[in-house]
């Protein structure tokens, strides 16, 4: 037999819009012997943390859990339990992602109606909204963080125009949740889903999500137990129009994660105590100071990046905060430099997709990643490398620049 | 704001069908620093993690990789790329997760035909195979293991019969994998979905599944590649025949896994590196000595069973090496004797669904779980607790009894 050898994964620093690096103490999380899923204690760690998941949505919705499966079961999970063959959808689309949520409406039978904007940019409010009143969709899916461009969508105008309209929201926060606000109730979303490998560092492979109890009553429509765990006498709502999905069908997924804890699948233990830690912490540092640190860092990489004289990419109103894209200098070969910084630094950065593959870096600055000697050491690494593949770019002012502003922001604090 | 505390789970002795304990090598490698997902040792780490499933499932198919989610993800992605509305799908049911594989089918839009036997045994090989004959199905789906009722339904006629015919046959070995054998080629299977939680010891929230050529057919002529990241001139298959859900496509997954690494989802790192290292530990082992363990252990677990007089539950042909069902003693609350265990012993079993649920107690022996210590424990619990809810048990002989098993194992290795 092949031997295979002990894992022993080289340390690194991950400035990727995702995955980014996990937070040692969920990583000891993840490690902890596990329990029953119908353990009593399990079951209060579950309780724990949709609790949890309610303050970093910032919702007082029931439902806040996580679905187990990466990101995209999440977005998948909302989308085919709201969506009947035949619903109107409407996708504004910035970017990549916002092609991914008119691909899941459209496998899950939607006619899905999607208006684009210029990459690097996103919608005025009031461009989505003269497109509900056109083309009066019953759902609106969009993008809130999105990573493929760096930008961000405002949405609280959105959300309100669709409440008044009663067009049901659904949101894609997998990239921005706990390193930018997103707030559930204040701004009428009635679904929103996060991701865990962005500003939560923990691993891949959950997917928090909240809904209100509009979204609640559309799926319980579709309601169906499946034979085998249904209760004697239990008949469908409506026997035609069961949600497609057994495993990312939400109304067994709400039992389960009910007092009624009716079995479905069984529970990603580790991945579970792994969230929790994850949620902990983001919590104990305080959302919105977390939210300043990722500000903070952001401006000291940017002011990095621009003392060396590398131009950002897009359209800095709406420029995410936790992920900066920068131009590749013209003649150089992107690739080529991001191997030398893994290679050699052990430092990874992130190409883009379609269009920007090969025109744009994109350095994530997302959780335990995003801390000063990560920005500094990339700004350095940069700054050592891309004279070595014939960059033109100024030298010995990036660190500066960025301890400048870590320097402002103690005077701030200070006084 | 509310204090969370640490985490800090008591220590359990896990003996039911799963999930069960993890072995401490899979707890450590979960805690392992990520890499990126397209770090080139990320990527060795998932083809080296393909290969071994190939030893596990033993099967030189090319498609080998493990499904982002818990065990039912797997039977989804494999029934949901196979089956278009109106397919016909066989679905012999002999328990409850013969049922889930009918609902599963259900919602893919199969027209299900079903035929079931009694719980507690299986079928005759040759009743599946005149049922085939019958109703001309497209697709077999049948559970290997049917932890509900403990039984285990040979496979390799109906294996054979489907090939002959022309049959896709689907097989749900989320409970026996690595703990009984299944023999992916030998038996012409042509997708089986295996579990993790279960006799490979690693936490819930993978699911590996193989499947071969004949099954890879079939998916590529529904084959579609997202926007955002399709090539350049790339058209699909057939436009109206894709496979509905996203997440679960197994074309996109394949591409995922494989040299093209076409983006999907994020691998969920942490779980990998956990499923390496459960499936390194069941290589090292030796699949046959693995099985041969399990054997030894379930010896020694029903002769101590026996030695107080506890009834077994089912058809003894067809037993589960690995999950041994007793019949509750008439008048006794199972719930409060399973309380007790967990209560004052650390130790679960589990109890049943449906027509079996207040009925029988199952204890798996799975994994790491199942070890001497881990069957001693269960038994001497057993035996202390049984008497003090009023069971006529007798006592003072479970332990000699498996004590006897070990020892004539003992015995049989020196000679």
């Amino acid at each position: 037999m092949k031997k295979y050898s002990d894992l022993s994964p080289s340390p690194r620093i991950i400035m990727t819009p995702g995955p980014v690096e996990v937070d040692p103490r969920v990583s000891r999380a993840l490690s902890y012997p596990i329990l029953g899923q119908f353990d009593p204690e399990f079951t209060a760690i579950m309780n724990e943390t949709m609790e949890m998941l309610r303050e970093l949505f910032r919702t007082s919705n029931r439902w806040a859990y996580p679905v187990d499966g990466t990101s995209r079961s999440g977005l998948e999970a909302v989308l085919t339990g709201l969506i009947e063959p035949g619903e109107r959808v409407l996708v504004p689309i910035f970017g990549r992602f916002g092609y991914l949520l008119a691909e899941i409406a459209e496998r899950c039978g939607a006619e899905v109606l999607a208006i684009e904007t210029e990459w690097g940019t996103v919608f005025e409010p009031a461009e989505v909204v003269a497109a509900i009143d056109r083309l009066q969709p019953g759902l609106v899916a969009i993008v809130h963080g999105e990573t493929s461009t760096g930008r961000m969508q405002p949405l609280a105008e959105i959300g309100r125009a669709c409440r008044e309209r009663d067009v049901l929201l659904v949101v894609d926060a997998v990239a921005t949740i706990g390193g930018a606000p997103v707030e559930t109730d204040a701004w009428m979303l009635d679904a929103v889903i996060g991701g865990t490998q962005k500003c939560l560092s923990v691993p891949s492979g959950m997917s928090p999500i909240t809904y209100n109890d509009r979204v609640e009553a559309r799926l319980l429509k579709r309601k169906r137990i499946e034979k085998g765990i249904r209760p004697e006498g239990y008949e469908d709502a409506d026997p035609t129009s069961f949600i497609r999905s057994n495993y990312l069908d939400l109304t067994q997924l709400q039992d389960y994660w009910s007092p009624l804890r009716l079995n479905h699948h069984t529970e990603a233990t580790a991945m579970l105590y792994g969230l929790r830690e994850g949620l902990r912490l983001a919590l104990e540092e305080g959302l919105d100071e977390r939210f300043a640190r990722h500000r903070l860092h952001e401006r000291a990489l940017t002011a990095g990046l621009e003392a060396m004289g590398l131009e950002r990419y897009g359209d800095d109103a709406s420029k995410m905060p936790i992920v900066t894209c920068i131009r590749i200098p013209d003649g150089i070969d992107g690739e080529a430099v991001r191997g030398q910084l893994l290679a050699d630094f052990g430092i990874e950065i992130a190409s883009s997709f379609g269009p920007l593959k090969g025109r744009i870096w994109r350095i994530g600055s997302m959780g335990y990643s995003c801390r000063k000697s990560n920005i500094l050491l990339v700004l350095a690494a940069l700054e050592a490398v891309l004279p070595l593949h014939g960059a033109l770019i100024r030298t010995g002012n990036a660190i500066r620049a960025a301890l400048g502003i870590y320097a402002e922001e103690a005077t701030r604090r200070q006084a």
